[in-house]
């Protein structure tokens, strides 16, 4: 702001960079001033490759236009039209003129790319000077008229129409008005395309159109030429603050403050006759990265006509050629000369930028024209697959190569996914949270007992539900994707479906199920009705589209490993709770287990029984510890002494059920720690929020159910669901609070724990056992569970006759825990910082509450990201920081992982290689995505 | 401990320090490590007072008893009975002699009092050795074999009994089966008390208390003297660790390391005739102040005697002398000159200590000995009454007279509280947590209507329940006290009644409801039974004790905040919400309101109607403000544009409900900025929980009223009710996260602040606004709000013609705000930390839920106090500091306060005056507590 404020004060302010000939006043690196579209033009013309001239106004314009009010800077217009010159030297034409008229378009240009958010207008400097000339001079009145009609049309909406003119509710713009007129003309003479209608219709279109012009806006459309490039201008200006702009810069992070630059650019015909044409091309192939130039291309086109698809559009060349197209003639074989050309123009491009180019060319009467290009989009198998090419080709280094494979590209590699090219074919009809990346096709599920029952017969499903709980665990497992209508990007249904690699797309408010039916995107569907989910996109299709799978083994991706692995520092582990994900884990490249939750082995198929347990161990908390104790030595009352023995028989059978419990997780633990043998495994003691294992106090039905089965009356059990209420449960009765109020409970998981060691020692194994207490506010608390795990170590020792060598440390979840870090670090032998939970309690952030919340303050700019998803370095960072240095204060060489979400998350494992990290660990399927990022932190650095 | 094991390397320590005569080798100072009995026993004798001999083993000893696994140091009692000699030679007697035996007593004594928590042997000495001689000596056998069997009965129990010998099941202990074989022989022979039993009887029981402990413990009871006084000094240590002393010690805070001292002591008798007596006294009234020698004696009687209450104790003196006691004689009356020297040894005692004491005596055969005396425990009246009185008389000075007053001591000047001397005639029939200090007497009410039709009747009440919720305000108000079954210090009926200075006792667990009847502490009362509650000590009554209320005026209490006054710099405000609970903090001291929530408003009595109004607009806030926004120009579908067109209704509502809630803020705030005239009041925008204004998804029965009320069908205000719902209330849609939402109820709020704060300019008024935003995560909220404000107060001040001045603040209760704060302070200008959420969050406690776990984490030392109570300062207060510090880096003079539930407690305050704050705001109540903390923590530094 300082600075702009300094530069509107000097005289003269450079507005306007030309280009065109082979010269151009900018370039390629100019992009923040010129913005992408502008510095590619301006790069190209310096290439000395054939663009139509042109000039590009910059995106500091458009600054000083928001900061002037609204209103041109007044050197603009004067700098543009001496530019204007230049064009119409450069195109042998001229603007406004009777016989040889220019026509321009204005074209929006940002930094980053916006794609379809700001405004268009083409054909500018059409009027009724110079319409009479044009049309003499192609001989081609029906072009022209049809290029007036458009032009009214497109300028009437965006230039002339003020958002105050509407009136939302009676739901019509001029845009609509003249959309329903062009309509209304078709219908009236039994046309079905615009290309039915005549030359002499389009004109008295044309005059009907600046007519209903008239009658609605109250302003003549203006014939004015140079009214018309500075109403064009403006325009573009102002659609850098249109609604859907500035919600597509929300979402994409886009600073507000970046402006956007105008392109005006001479216009090129493709649609001139059949030696004109218009095609987009890549130079290599985007979606499998082969090294073949790759396009469309159609004759007598313009390029919407290529994008909008209402043609099938002809391959570039037989490279080109698929089943759908192959019938079609490519522009290799139909305009030899032109394609050798254009071939020519990519291998310079190419050579240049060193990198895959997305361009666009029109041939107005033979003649070659270059209209854009920018570095392509690709898929994340093409970005692998191009960045060993190109590593080979010479044209970058392994550096660049690494750098070229996003996260997001990469784990592409792993996972299941909709076969593109399939999808590509397909509209989606509606779209959520993208929560679980990979593809997934199968029949609608309304239950998890009907997913069961397909699974059970080998059909593939999808579990759509309002929204999931723990006990949909099973029926989750059984489906190939799970869709929700409500939810977040970590709501139970996120979590479990990512950690399972499963296809998942949640919070998809279009999602209405009733009575046994599910209306998406207003279709309605029966369960068995067969739906596709693109999980990476959040994308649902009515349509039976194939998933490909993974293969490891791609001599691509093994290469592609081997080249960045080199670089990784950051070690990285998995969250897995089960022996089955720590393999899938170690196949992915995991070190070993930053995080297995005792209680989650409970959710996993076939632990029914466990469960059940563990149930009964909750339900049978209800004795009571003082009465216990209670010193009844002088005690005579006869009901005192019988409250104490039905007391001692509550208390035996909460024991009795806890030694039941141990001996299971004694076997699930000791299956995962023989998979993982010789690699670290840190269990983490059970942290269940109770609540998520039984009933609520409201469930009526849920709870005659248990009850029955539990062999306890209703009310009985309704009372001791009522005690285990919590009012706000995530900060209650949970993890290391609950082993010191019962200490039973940590002593049977450290002699689980302990046992599975000790017998699989015996078999030969070597077991890396880390134990950590979850939910410590303080190092009191370590020392307290420490002394029960070292009375129940000795005796396991004893009783196996060995030594068991094991870390004990703690998470680090509670921002009480990161302030007093050093003095836990004095008892904790690591660290493991739980991101999750620490970010809930340092923004007071309920994440099952905060969906709407996170999404109006990502909207109003009050966080930079949703919290859950990306550290809030910021804020919960500078904890983490602290906790870090002041447990690494005590004991310098303590090791630090963190095994929150975040540990998949490529920004937020930047900030933790950074801060100086040991490990990271996040699911199976974000082990691959961990490593990358861990590298390419390492090389930034 | 370090220290410890260096001490025991060297070769002497000093375990034994003796007392008697007219020298000691200890003094008052050395209660560390004689304890305290045995600091003030040696000082006594230093003073020149008639002690009994004896000798002190150091609490040093006791900590090395522990380390060395419960042995004795070898050189102990080689030590003991060189000492021993010294006392045999003052007493001029001998110990484990047959002619002239000395007897004497083992008696704990540690730093701080422990009272009746540890063990004492009397009588230790006696023997078949020694009886015959003691019997000739005192020529009175019954008192002798009277005396053995007291010493078999404690013996046995103290010294020879084993935790491990006992089965609590069987319900049987040594002491348990000596007292039956007492009651059984009184029974056998037809008498009524102890006295009845002859000496010969007495030398039986005594044989066959003999047999019993062989035949129940195994072992004989010890007739050698020297092992008795072995068994009684191992026997003091044991009891440090016992059961009773160590829940003690949690309770107190005493660290277990501290260890006990012993002091044995040559045995004096009260009991030897009518020339002997026993008593105790306090220097000056205890429970009024007044500086007369108060005190209790009995003739020919064991200290025991006094306390126990068996015989109504005769008054030391006619000041001593009551409507219960003035029939009987004094001792100033029948034992002159024995009266005359403990006067003077009060006046020596007195000018010695310079404070009141509580001492203890004995008169054997007319020679009068000084058996303790320690600072004597006194009211909160008589505290100040005292200090003022020290202060004139020139024992102490200002500083120290200020000290002498604690604050829980000041609080009940300011409270109406149970009568005291007709509450020492009741036993409680049960206790709870002493939540709202007053006291209270009335019926019994279970239901608030119940007390709201008492209250219109004029008659007292105590609202019993299970535990209450916002909708029972109404009730409580209605209510001179309030009982509760379950909650904690925070729970809401606690916050309501301290607030309300109303007399409170929650989570007392001995109150059971059930059809309406209560049981408490297993007796039954039906409604309209009159209980009394002494709130500060959480006891319940079952008696019609009155109350006494407080006298502002009273020239002492006027006197002596005239003389802390003066030292206090740091500010003291009040949470109120009201114009009443305004004034009550002026005439209580306030100097501003630091804290006025909007939404407790609502709570008070006679606002139904704004409650209303609020509940109304919860409920209108389902609108979907996207539909709202939706640009439909392009729309067609009719079914779309219904959606529109009947969101925009409600959206219609949602704005009606709010313009009318805003009048309604006006109204209500503005009688209290009136009351606060021209001083600073301190407005919070609404942070409802907003589940609490509304019923619960599952609350049938209420949903039912309510959608009658509102004619919505159950099912719409069912699904409405869903919606709202959250997992974790204390973490969801609170605080400026609902003004960031709906910015619309951002607005009204402002509106109605400025508003009312115009018209008060208007009428003359000089009303001092500050506004602060709640849940505030950073400085973007800030920003936010601001721009709503700044429109508004535009407005406000166009249509009244006026500048409106407020300050703009914001709470801190989010650990990320404290964080941050550095950048918000470049937006708030004043900072008021929420210590209440920021406590919740920075240990993750939800202050609902956490009294099980803050119960057992005090108990187990984890944490040193109840954070909600205490501020935690190794944790909480880090954030605290940060916070401070980094708002004060932006802008040095940024005012800043607290406005949680710490403001109001002691420990706290002085925290927050060294930290640096402004001032601290705390319940009307509290104010007095709070002034005369930050006076005292002024001092203090």
């Amino acid at each position: 702001m300082i600075i702009n404020k300094k530069r509107n004060s000097m005289s003269k302010i450079k507005y306007v960079y030309t280009f065109g000939g082979r010269t151009a006043e900018g370039k390629a690196d100019m992009k923040n001033l010129l913005g992408g579209k502008g510095a590619n033009l301006a790069e190209m013309c310096l290439l000395g490759l054939p663009v139509p001239a042109g000039l590009t106004i910059t995106t500091e314009c458009c600054t000083d236009y928001y900061e002037n009010n609204c209103q041109l800077p007044a050197s603009l217009m004067p700098e543009v039209w001496a530019a204007m010159q230049k064009v119409e030297t450069n195109m042998n034409l001229k603007y406004d003129d009777a016989e040889n008229p220019l026509l321009i378009s204005c074209r929006s240009g940002a930094r980053a790319s916006m794609p379809g958010m700001m405004d268009t207008v083409l054909n500018i400097g059409l009027s009724s000077k110079t319409i009479p000339g044009l049309i003499k001079k192609t001989n081609n009145p029906r072009f022209v008229y049809d290029s007036y009609r458009r032009l009214i049309m497109m300028y009437a909406d965006v230039v002339m129409e003020k958002a105050e003119d509407l009136d939302p509710a009676e739901g019509k713009g001029i845009r609509k008005i003249l959309d329903e007129k062009l309509d209304e003309f078709k219908r009236s003479r039994g046309y079905k395309s615009d290309t039915d209608i005549t030359g002499n219709e389009l004109k008295q279109l044309a005059e009907d159109f600046k007519a209903l012009v008239k009658k609605y806006l109250g302003v003549e459309f203006p014939d004015d030429a140079r009214a018309q490039l500075e109403g064009g201008i403006k325009a573009v200006f102002k659609s850098w603050n249109g609604k859907k702009a500035v919600s597509y810069r929300k979402i994409e992070g886009i600073p507000d403050s970046w402006g956007t630059a105008v392109n005006v650019q001479a216009m090129v015909f493709g649609n001139m006759g059949d030696n004109s044409a218009t095609g987009v091309a890549f130079t290599r192939d985007p979606s499998i990265g082969t090294n073949v130039f790759y396009g469309e291309w159609l004759i007598n086109a313009q390029g919407e006509d290529v994008v909008a698809g209402i043609r099938t559009p002809n391959p570039l060349n037989n490279d080109t050629k698929n089943d759908q197209n192959k019938h079609l003639p490519s522009m290799e074989e139909l305009m030899p000369e032109a394609y050798k050309e254009l071939f020519d123009i990519r291998c310079t491009l190419e050579n240049h930028y060193k990198d895959m180019l997305d361009i666009e060319f029109t041939i107005q009467e033979s003649k070659l024209y270059m209209l854009q290009c920018r570095v392509g989009k690709r898929s994340g198998k093409a970005a692998l697959v191009m960045a060993l090419d190109m590593l080979q080709e010479g044209l970058i280094d392994e550096i660049e190569a690494i750098n070229r494979v996003t996260p997001d590209h990469f784990k592409q590699w792993y996972l299941p996914v909709l076969n593109p090219i399939i999808e590509a074919t397909h509209t989606s009809i509606a779209k959520g949270l993208p929560a679980g990346d990979a593809g997934a096709v199968g029949k609608i599920a309304l239950t998890c007992e009907k997913a069961l029952e397909y699974s059970a017969n080998g059909i593939n499903c999808i579990l759509v539900r309002e929204e999931t709980n723990p006990e949909d665990n099973d029926g989750m497992f059984a489906s190939q994707g799970i869709l929700t209508a409500r939810g977040g990007m970590t709501s139970h249904a996120a979590l479990v479906a990512r950690g399972w690699g499963k296809s998942c797309i949640v919070g998809c408010d279009a999602v209405h199920i009733q009575n046994n039916k599910v209306t998406i995107g207003g279709i309605e569907f029966n369960e068995g009705d067969t739906i596709s989910l693109n999980g990476a996109k959040g994308f649902v299709y009515n349509a039976d589209i194939p998933t490909v799978d993974p293969d490891l083994t791609d001599s691509r991706l093994v290469a592609f490993n081997k080249l960045f692995e080199k670089y990784r520092t950051l070690g990285v582990r998995t969250n897995a709770d089960s022996p089955e994900d720590a393999q899938r884990a170690l196949d992915f490249g995991a070190e070993g287990i930053g995080l297995f939750r005792i209680e989650h082995m409970f959710y996993s198929k076939g632990n029914e029984e466990a469960l059940e347990l563990l149930r009964n161990t909750i339900l049978s908390k209800n004795f009571n510890r003082d009465l216990l104790k209670k010193d009844i030595k002088k005690e005579t009352d006869s009901k005192k002494l019988d409250d104490y023995q039905s007391n001692k028989t509550k208390y035996e059978t909460f024991i009795n059920n806890l030694t039941r419990l141990q001996e299971a997780i004694k076997i699930e633990t000791k299956g995962t720690l023989k998979v993982m043998d010789g690699k670290p495994l840190t269990f983490r003691l059970i942290d269940p929020p109770l609540h998520e294992f039984v009933p609520q106090a409201y469930e009526t039905e849920k709870i005659e159910a248990l009850s029955k089965q539990k062999g306890l009356s209703f009310n009985e059990l309704k009372k001791i669901l009522e005690d285990l209420h919590e009012t706000n449960p995530m900060m209650g009765l949970r993890g290391v609070r609950l082993g010191i109020v019962y200490p039973e409970i940590t002593e049977i998981q450290f002699r689980a724990l302990f046992e599975a060691t000790a017998e699989l020692k015996k078999e030969g194994c070597n077991p890396q056992l880390e134990i950590m207490v979850p939910l410590t506010i303080g190092v009191e608390e370590l020392k307290h569970q420490k002394k029960i795990a070292d009375k129940t170590q000795a005796e396991v020792e004893t009783k196996f006759g060995l030594k068991i060598d094991y870390l004990y440390g703690t998470m680090i979840e509670i921002p009480r825990a990161t302030l007093l870090a050093d003095q836990i670090a004095e008892v904790a032998q690591f660290f493991s910082f739980g991101t999750n939970d620490l970010t809930q309690m340092t923004l007071g952030f309920s994440r099952d509450d905060v969906t709407t919340i996170v999404k109006n303050y990502v909207a109003e700019g009050i966080i930079a990201a949703d919290p859950f998803e990306t550290l809030d370095t910021k804020g919960v960072g500078q904890l983490v920081k602290m906790g870090l240095e002041r447990g690494r204060k005590t004991d310098p060489k303590l090791k630090i992982g963190v095994c929150g979400e975040h540990g998949g998350d490529p920004a937020s494992i930047e900030f933790f290689y950074q801060a100086g990290f040991n490990y990271v660990s996040c699911s199976p399927f974000r082990v691959p995505v961990a490593r990358l990022a861990a590298a390419q932190s390492a090389i930034k650095k």
